[in-house]
């Protein structure tokens, strides 16, 4: 069964997605020009397999915002400096000031999956992560920053599909990496993993969201209209942001035998 | 005949200029892979007027390339403690290390355009500017460091148009600012702070090309072309980087009455 | 009773300080030694009214040791964007990486002292930090920082002396402040603000500790003392560091009509 | 002739030597009132072989200045980012802003000494180097920055009598290095690149200032006095600033055999 790929609801016609990006679009300029002028803080933490899309959400989402109250923080592999400070040091420094959206392309959870995954910390390392994490968002949140989390999923299939597409496509030679070579090999792992982060981080004050993004297209979407539903802000086009299928929220999942999570 | 929009060359087809530039983008993605391979160090100036596609050529360059040696640094108004210091410092805290391919979206050029002729800096600023700017440049180059100039020129009707259909647009207003509301109005002195800035820092070292960008996939493609010529790099694909008419180059402009550059 | 001035220890004589010091700052450079050896994080905070003799102690205290892997951050109020980002960010910036000892002149706990005394916060700021901290450091603590937190507590007819002895001395003319100058009329609030820092942030993990700071030679020899004391390395001379009195440790004050801190 | 020590000047008596130390101290503080008040900007770079005082110099002119407007930059060996970065870079990051005095405890200047004598950088950097600081220094000149460039000198006996103090002195261990023991082994060595040094960056716009050290007190004086009779500021003391021996200004050096200055 783990072997056969799921059936894939119909892909969205390429001119509806279009059409409902560019209206999804106009709705993120209207919150960001209230966010900036009410001085909120926006941090948005966009998790997931690799492969899963999170490059492409990110770029939909701040396509037309402004650059300068908008930031997009992927961070490499610590220096060794940074790999002997505080672990949350080197994100601190990127935390949104007022009016402010800022996303990261991975993040401090990096410590709950490919880190531990890969051996690139200790267990005791990853543990402790798991401990202090809440207490650390718990702090962001009540100085005002709106945190979101969001974890893009695919399944097994889907992903070795992309890795494979990626690896002939010579426009995406750069994101190719020893580490998401294992990606697949290591898929239980990865999955075990994401599981007990999810168990240990989804808190009351920061919870996730998980997002099907078997889809593409209807991934970011959701992503965006989850996002514009959660803030506040003038002359919302409310049609737009009804909640849809393929978000799993309230957060229960249930997790399919390919480690991916149902619908 | 200054009122008269000059005749322009038929637009480059959607498709064909889709294809055209995903094979552009296949050589910029071949460039960075020596680049990094060879620690080369690569600094590109974008420059031009209100909105002569700056945004837009920037982003085409870099759709495809790694995010973590590629850096797009488009500063905002100094600070104040910037303010008090030497100008180019907080320029010089941007510039690329071994393998990094960095574009200044505007530059340490603010001096020699938007700040003279909106009173943002003193003549006197202006003018040691001037003085300065080759030797600055010249200490860059001879460390080592790449360095090119572009300057995207569109003639008054074209800015216009783009500047009205920017208020239109629901995806644009960020890009609205008191500045470029008065583009229009001191076209003429900004063509003059142009001339001199031309005419002072455009050096065998460090020269400036200059790009019409009346059409902008016409304007992307050239300049994709015109830096991809200027530097090596295996498996070149030598068909796509033949020199191209609105280019500039070799520099001896002639200006219109409109105060823009003669093709 | 407030106003007659308690009885003073006698003060300690020139030359016995000095040797005493001398010895103290050796052990100090071996601490240092062992620190870098081990990659030990260590981090001071200094706090303490104004004139309580915090400069002179850390000036003493770093004297000797090496520039490199010792560093003394003594923050100026915040920048407008600082104070719009979460409180603690612009102090994390500054925490010790393997090997290091940074001192805090002042810290964090302006936000429950002065910031709150002088109207430099909101009252919510101030209970939101009080709540916030002990998360903060237990947070630092757990990721292997070693935390302590000191508090040079002098009476108001010493401050008084040592403010007026400011005013006259030509070399000390920087030190001079606003702030300062209400010291001694916010006295009482200085002491209330500083009691219920004691009570919400005294914690096992983060413990403060109490330096009677009336006679500055004295008070720097216990600091040093104590610090020396709570942490392992090689050749201690463990004569040096006995506990000697005017230091309030196990930490009970009891407190004093003045608003100091009993004996 | 080379192995015998030069005679020296009767050292000063300790406590004259005290009292117009603290005299110099008024004076700086004065100044550096008017700095903050005129917003000038002051760098004093502090060069010297091993040995020679600079970190006891500079630790006396900051002793009682406003540590908020004041800086001593001492950089460590280059990061791997850095060595490939432009080489100015890392210190042009902390050149002084409006009202403040930025001291740098060794400089780009290694690049004139301390890298080409030991095998830090190649010929071909050192060289470059070396055609490009007069622009540098030229540039910052222009721009407002007050630049001094002090060279503390000693002979060879007096190196070889201070670096074996080092050694058994239990709080100096942290100034031993690998560099300083080949300090007197490379003394012809340090001597030859200094003086290309002098000959290619001792520039009107921006001068080298020699001070004989062989007696440490005698030379922090004089390089204080020095410092202050180049700048204007209210109330000087005029008494104070007379120009003295040890200081070989105008700047015309004779060479001794044993590679020190002649006075």
């Amino acid at each position: 069964m783990a072997n056969k790929p799921p059936r894939r609801a119909a892909e969205l016609d390429e001119r509806v997605y279009a059409k409902a990006l560019v209206k999804l679009q106009i709705e993120l300029v209207k919150l960001q020009r209230e966010l900036i002028a009410c001085g909120e803080r926006i941090l948005v933490l966009i998790e997931g397999r690799d492969a899963a899309g999170k490059d492409g959400a990110i770029k939909h989402i701040i396509e037309h915002l402004s650059p300068r109250e908008t930031r997009v923080v992927a961070l490499g592999p610590p220096s060794d400096r940074e790999r002997h400070s505080w672990y949350f040091q080197r994100y601190v420094r990127y935390l949104p000031s007022a009016g402010e959206m800022v996303l990261f392309n991975r993040s401090w959870y990096n410590r709950a999956g490919v880190e531990p995954v890969m051996g690139f910390c200790t267990r005791r390392e990853a543990r402790e992560f798991l401990e202090t994490v809440p207490d650390f968002e718990r702090m962001l949140v009540r100085s005002g920053i709106k945190l979101f989390k969001y974890y893009l999923d695919i399944d097994r299939h889907e992903q070795r599909r992309r890795l494979a597409a990626r690896r002939r496509d010579p426009l995406k030679q750069w994101k190719l990496s020893p580490v998401d070579a294992k990606a697949q090999k290591l898929w239980r792992q990865y999955s075990a993993a994401r599981d007990v982060m999810f168990r240990r981080t989804h808190t009351e004050i920061a919870p996730w969201t998980v997002i099907r993004a078997d889809d593409k297209h209807q991934a970011r979407l959701n992503l965006i209209r989850d996002l514009l539903s959660r803030l506040d802000y003038r002359d919302r086009d409310k049609r737009l942001i009804k909640p849809e299928r393929d978000i799993v929220f309230p957060f229960e999942p249930r997790f399919l035998a390919d480690g991916s999570i149902a619908r």
